[in-house]
């Protein structure tokens, strides 16, 4: 059989550990693919930089677009990054002139993914994107195929390795998250410009793209509800280590009475759920469907080695022929089902103020809750140190999120309250 | 496009279960493989029995083996069970009859793997099996394909949600083997006849099945090393967690310098590792390649639902066209490595002796502990009850298993020693 032939955009980490499979692992993917897989051609912006493999045996292309409809190029890699630009140029194109595409790349899928999903529904073509969500993990796979009989019902995880390793490390150190992000940047876990880590940014991505797989519907990243692990302090995840929690920064997407969620924020998680002890720099996805129940995967959500692999199992899958609609139904049978506002949620709260102690305060606070019908499970004010701040920390019982939203700014307004009052989600999950 | 048209031999949980899979989901499943799904013939002994599903729309068929070869069947489903009889005729014969096939049954597959491998190849047929291994969890998928860019190093698990389930019940109740044995029955999570899921029978079919996926090897269950978990008791387990460990019955398949390990035994693992927290009927699988690092997949190992969720994944593989070698590669090329026999394992070892409390017993265990060049790491004589029988348990820092089962021997000849000594090798997994 012809082999298949390879070009591949952008040389970076993971495109130089593509490289890297595909030279080391040659013989291995030729039995298991029944043909060679070849990388005939690579760009990237500076020729000159040593990347650690060997490319002299592949055409240098200086423009990524020079790849789009080459005749000796069968599959587009592209490693480049961004949601605009020329990696969507690249990838559009190629769609077009009937090349299989395989790309990393979530911003893009997250913005322009069914644009690009009725491109390749037109022209037939096979489009790989394990590597946009949790590098190591098969779990695109696992919802285009693995669960594809099932009716899929909630799925949710942790899906941004930068933000799981800062909480981690606050927890296990106590450092402040300032000190930790920078420990982090230095270890190569956090990137120069972290906010699209940090911020819930990049999670949001990954939780667009598995919520329009898992609900056959057109990918809806503007309907994302975004909150990011900047206010989480070391206090509050030993504050919720007493309350037998642990935090997590978690994308949840569901199927509720009010439409579909897509949610990214903060959560307090029981330590004893499948995720709770998944820690540092690993991603976990966690599909639950009508048949299967539920289904965990575990693994690296970036580097190299991680990445490549999920890169690797894109064009081995398009070597052995295989062709799957890009959302796994046609674009056409997609529906855009109604999306449920984060207003809608209805669940327990932690809440963490901090306030002057002085008398009363504690009276101040349950009547606002009073007023809200907010239910208050636990309340918790350590130390005493009078006409100094301290913190006044509940747990509420399930309460519904627009009560909790005026609640907070009527916290803000309290002359004992003296900074912005933090809430961290319950998800019993 | 035309119908894939299924034929169900056996209809027992799993077959109902399918059933009801196929009919409720039946608009999601034509969206997602671009075709209808249709059930044509079913079989089991009895037609009379009421199975919760109405199967009044298809042909009843008396004997499975007339699906072979049957010109309205495209793919014979077998759910029969049983590594001989009429499972191995049935699913032969459609092989050789040019008819995809898609079954649950590990046994069959263990034992008969490589000569059914190879009538798949002659007639490029495709073969799922996904609900053979750890039902909810697409881990065939996972190795044939998610990870098929990497080099397997080692694969394990736990494989046996029955032993899990009793180990999790005697961790938790303190209770004996046999009766939480009893109570697994009475619930449906035992066999009336428990001894291929105890006795770590099951397992060894499953990890034989995953390592020669894993290793492209020829079906290797001969060579699988197995005990179940019939002489553990609760002392061991509560001991276990003094020690920081937990106990569970795993399957662990690697390669190492002495050759290709396949082993199923209790093994004693840190509390922190990634499959610890794995309780009850829950199944674990973690693979270990030089790209992905590590992956691990968790979920149901057996009941309708999720083994349903599993047939129905490889129906839905077929109907799209999907064509895998059944090893991943050509049966042409696979190789049969050596296999290392469990004597040339190098490892800690737990060591649980039954002993009469008199002076001089831990030196005459010691001595021998020394003669075999075994070095012990902790100790524990629990209790002081002169002359009465007291467990003395012991922790070693690696050792080789031959001088171990040599040691075992002389410890149960020891006049002060009352029962067979127990070991559970323990595994930094």
């Amino acid at each position: 059989m012809e082999p298949l032939r390879l070009g591949i955009a952008g040389l970076g980490t993971v495109g130089a550990g593509l490289v890297s499979v595909v030279q080391n692992n040659a013989a291995l993917l030729r039995s298991r693919c029944g043909r060679d897989v070849q990388i005939v051609a690579v760009n990237a912006r500076d020729r000159a930089r040593d990347r650690g493999v060997d490319l002299s045996d592949y055409r240098w292309v200086d423009d990524a677009r020079d790849l789009i409809g080459a005749d000796d190029i069968d599959v587009v890699v592209e490693l480049i990054g961004g949601e605009d630009g020329i990696a969507l140029e690249l990838v559009e194109g190629a769609l077009k002139a009937g090349q299989h595409v395989v790309t990393a790349n979530k911003a893009l899928l997250a913005v322009h993914g069914t644009r690009l999903a009725q491109a390749a529904d037109t022209t037939g073509v096979h489009v790989g994107f394990e590597a946009a969500v949790a590098g190591g993990i098969p779990i695109i796979k696992g919802l285009r195929e693995g669960l594809a009989g099932n009716r899929i019902t909630r799925l949710y995880g942790i899906l941004n390795g930068t933000s799981n390793y800062i909480m981690t490390a606050m927890r296990d150190d106590g450092s402040p998250f300032d000190e930790v992000l920078a420990e982090a940047q230095r270890l190569g876990y956090a990137e120069a410009d972290p906010a699209l880590d940090i911020g819930g940014g990049d999670a949001a991505h990954k939780l667009a793209i598995l919520a329009s797989l898992a609900f056959g519907r057109p990918v809806d990243f503007d309907n994302v509800h975004v909150e990011g692990i900047q206010a989480i302090t070391p206090m509050d995840i030993e504050f919720a280590r007493e309350f037998g929690f642990c935090v997590k920064l978690l994308g949840i997407a569901q199927v509720s009475e009010h439409g579909v969620e897509q949610r990214v924020h903060p959560c307090m998680i029981p330590q004893t759920g499948p995720i709770a002890p998944v820690d540092g720099v690993f991603n976990a996805v966690v599909v639950e469907g009508d048949a299967v129940d539920v289904a965990t995967f575990i693994g690296r959500g970036a580097g190299a080695g991680p990445t490549a692999s999920a890169v690797v199992a894109d064009i081995v899958d398009i070597a052995r022929g295989l062709r799957l609609p890009f959302y796994n139904v046609p674009v056409s049978d997609l529906v855009s089902t109604p999306h449920a506002p984060i207003e809608r949620r209805h669940g327990a709260y932690y809440i963490r103020l901090m306030v002057i102690d002085r008398p009363g305060v504690i009276a101040e606070v349950s009547a606002i809750l009073r007023d809200e019908d907010i239910s208050v499970e636990s309340l918790l004010q350590r130390g005493r140190d009078p006409e100094e701040v301290v913190p006044l920390v509940m747990t509420t019982h399930e309460a519904d999120e627009d009560a909790m939203l005026r609640a907070l700014e009527r916290f803000g307004d309290l002359d004992a309250v003296s900074e912005t009052p933090l809430t961290i989600r319950i998800e019993d999950l």
